[in-house]
């Protein structure tokens, strides 16, 4: 079965690695955001593409959610010493990854070769492929004005209030080399639990790819990342509000409408009305078990919708 | 009194730190060695400048004899898991000082500027300026072919024997702002114990330093590298044999001849003849003891010199 999943970082890695035991090697393929990408002291940082990286190298610091497990911090505190930028912090460990990768590009390679080598040099046996090798860049307009959204996320810690998310470079960016080929090749494609507005959108608007997802003959399949009304991780609840959205399935089955033939919901949360097929299930994914229920669960109402 | 002292790395730096302890502040002023530099996984590496920087700021390995005290290796060994090159040891904390500096050079900033930067931020007294701001590239012709200074040094280990030394770049170099004003400004300029032919002859090479060494009131006092009839530090006494020179106190004469007013040999060691005005002293340094030893003794003979 080939399974291609539509993801960001954290929450979507983790659905990410239960599919990774249900599927089998490259037969998985994700499709990552790019969009939070950034030039962080001239280096190229990808956040939800090492995100999965980590993960799916087992290397994912899982208590503190983000980075690397076992991350020395001596980079930091020499840079502190030299009075160099230090609000997004970036490990010993985990600069390896950058600086390779930066080099890389400065070189010619794309974001996506640099990232194969790095799936092979881990044996990663999904293939994970950026969205596209061209640049887009998350903005949001804020009442404290326009941030990039690194500023946004790490540095103001989500506090302005957003008023618009836009993707700049989007509409001249092109899907990378994969991404269109698995989703037509997909027998189940998959949207991870990852905020819709700031990991998932961005991946749609780059042309071509919601055409894909509209026109392939795989089932789609969203996994809700509301649990009892409530945003699973991050800014998204108070991001929904802000843009006067209501926190429930109803409104992530408008937003994924024409895309996603199915939605899977947590236990006990409003099914939304309408055409899209729902299935429940517990979809708090805190073990590795729990990571492939949710897959397993994903991938069943995938199938159930292609035999209908 | 106001020194100007030129200097290399590790032998040059020691030097630099006796000087320290008897010139006040900014009154001394290092001129380095910048043709070392090389780029490396896309970060400027400065490796003169740096031993300098960690030297005067008491933040150099003195067990190693390069890098940094307390250096942690978590870069390095993430690198080598995704297959990065690694002939070339970059420490987490000495990360610092590369990423830090590429950025700012990214953003168009002078590597004496940023230099200028590093020295501040951590309290160093004297001050450090690169010989030149342009790109100056030492390369060797040897008998497994011409290579870049840093694979010859570090990845080969001197092992090729050297046909002759070049440095690329430096017909159209100029001296960093302050180089001039600090050898015509000086009441001494001393010439460190660094290799005359690959940390030394890189900065007489830059238009306008060697004239402004002739014709500056200053006295120019070199401490010679020889101890022994043996170069100290570093791949000297190889790289003379190679290029057919005695391992002596005149070869060293001859080489600085026009440059130099004197020179400061270890005691015991022959004195070339010649107009040259010679002195004797440990030169060996061991211990900051034995720096400041040396740095008086290099001071005093210059005074001799002015006084004659």
């Amino acid at each position: 079965m080939k399974v291609a999943v539509l993801t960001g970082g954290v929450g979507g890695a983790k659905l990410v690695l239960g599919l990774s035991r249900v599927v089998h090697g490259s037969d998985l393929v994700a499709i990552v955001n790019t969009a939070d990408d950034f030039r962080h002291l001239g280096l190229h940082v990808s956040p939800d593409v090492d995100t999965l990286l980590y993960t799916l190298a087992g290397k994912a610091n899982a208590v503190q959610g983000w980075g690397r497990e076992g991350e020395t911090w001596s980079f930091m505190a020499a840079l502190r010493e030299l009075g160099g930028e230090d609000w997004f912090l970036l490990g010993d460990h985990d600069l390896a990854l950058h600086v390779l990768r930066t080099a890389a590009m400065l070189r010619g390679e794309t974001l996506s070769a640099v990232t194969h080598r790095f799936v092979r040099a881990w044996s990663i046996g999904a293939e994970i492929l950026p969205m596209s090798d061209q640049p887009v860049t998350t903005e949001v307009e804020t009442d404290a004005g326009r941030l990039p959204f690194q500023k946004y996320f790490v540095e103001q810690r989500c506090a302005p209030a957003v008023r618009c998310i836009s993707f700049v470079g989007v509409e001249v960016a092109r899907p990378a080399a994969g991404v269109i080929e698995a989703i037509h090749g997909a027998d189940a494609v998959i949207v991870a639990p990852s905020n819709p507005f700031l990991s998932i959108d961005p991946i749609l608007a780059v042309p071509g790819i919601r055409q894909s997802l509209e026109t392939t003959a795989a089932p789609v399949v969203a996994v809700s990342p509301i649990v009892g009304g409530q945003a699973v991780k991050g800014p998204m609840a108070k991001l929904m509000r802000e843009l006067d959205l209501e926190v429930n399935n109803a409104m992530i089955a408008r937003h994924y409408a024409g895309v996603v033939d199915g939605l899977l919901i947590n236990e006990g949360d409003d099914a939304p009305e309408g055409a899209i097929a729902v299935e429940q299930a517990d979809t708090m994914m805190h073990t590795i078990a729990d990571k492939v229920r949710v897959a397993r669960a994903a991938l069943d109402l995938a199938q159930r919708i292609g035999r209908a």
